[in-house]
């Protein structure tokens, strides 16, 4: 069965330009270990997009959620002075950032590698696979910049190795 | 004589659609008034375009600059920690807006605005037209949410009534 790429379909190629555009400019693009005792390795991966604005601009936000329907939830932050269009799950997130692929720029090699950590999920089936996944996912932290990281690959490494009963 | 549009030729549907999302994300579309002695009213406006990075990603700043080649110079502020590319002086400004003006959604009003700025300084030729021109920087200023402007129509006007000699 084929997945249908809704947004592939509903946006042109100057849509996707755009969007490509002020994803590079004022958007994020993240992938999280989460610890999370239900899971079956007590972690999951939280992947995301995130466009971002201030509250002033807030028919913005709307526009854009317009534009991305059906996915996406709008937030406020910061005693809402900011706002923000947050696209979580992994199909809705694998069918926004293939459609803007071709025209990122800035983010291009942090979204082929959030992709691909997106296609090795599906495929996870050991906790050795999950650990890969865990590898890739602190990279994307390095592409971000991103510091104060608690959970990183060796961290659920030592969890998992802890022989401390998890279920 | 018809004025060439280098950037209009140059650059792609696609390459407008992205440079317009990061600027509506990233960017700025500034005009100020400034104080300049040496100018025939005592003031000049300052046009201008900016597209802002952290200095980690540098290269991108150099990518920008190339796609807007021979326009834009770069900075470095903050330390170093960020840098930008700035586009002044009205022509290239112009063309520039006039480039990415249809695919603008957040700072679509703003570059009308500033546009007619640019059209409205060519015709200046009064104190009466200069001052016009002012309250348009104002109305600019409202459009970003400006803060803390110390040179407006009100100031200008007032010195320009103003007995002491100027020039």
């Amino acid at each position: 069965m084929i997945m249908k790429n809704i947004l592939n379909k509903r946006l042109t190629e100057l849509d996707k330009a755009y969007l490509a555009g002020f994803l590079d400019g004022d958007g994020s693009i993240v992938s999280q270990i989460v610890k999370d005792k239900g899971r079956k390795y007590g972690f999951y991966i939280r992947i995301s997009v995130c466009f971002y604005q201030s509250t002033q601009n807030y028919w913005y936000i709307l526009w854009l959620k317009k534009k991305l329907k059906p996915y996406g939830y709008v937030r406020k932050r910061n005693n809402d002075t900011m706002a923000d269009l947050t696209i979580v799950a992994k199909k809705p997130v694998k069918e926004l950032l293939k459609a803007l692929y071709p025209y990122l720029v800035l983010k291009k090699t942090l979204c082929k590698l959030v992709l691909s950590i997106i296609d090795d999920l599906e495929a996870v089936s050991t906790e050795a696979d999950f650990l890969k996944v865990c590898k890739k996912v602190d990279k994307t932290a390095k592409l971000t910049y991103s510091k104060n990281r608690k959970i990183t690959y060796a961290y659920v490494k030592n969890y998992l190795n802890s022989p401390v009963e998890t279920s």
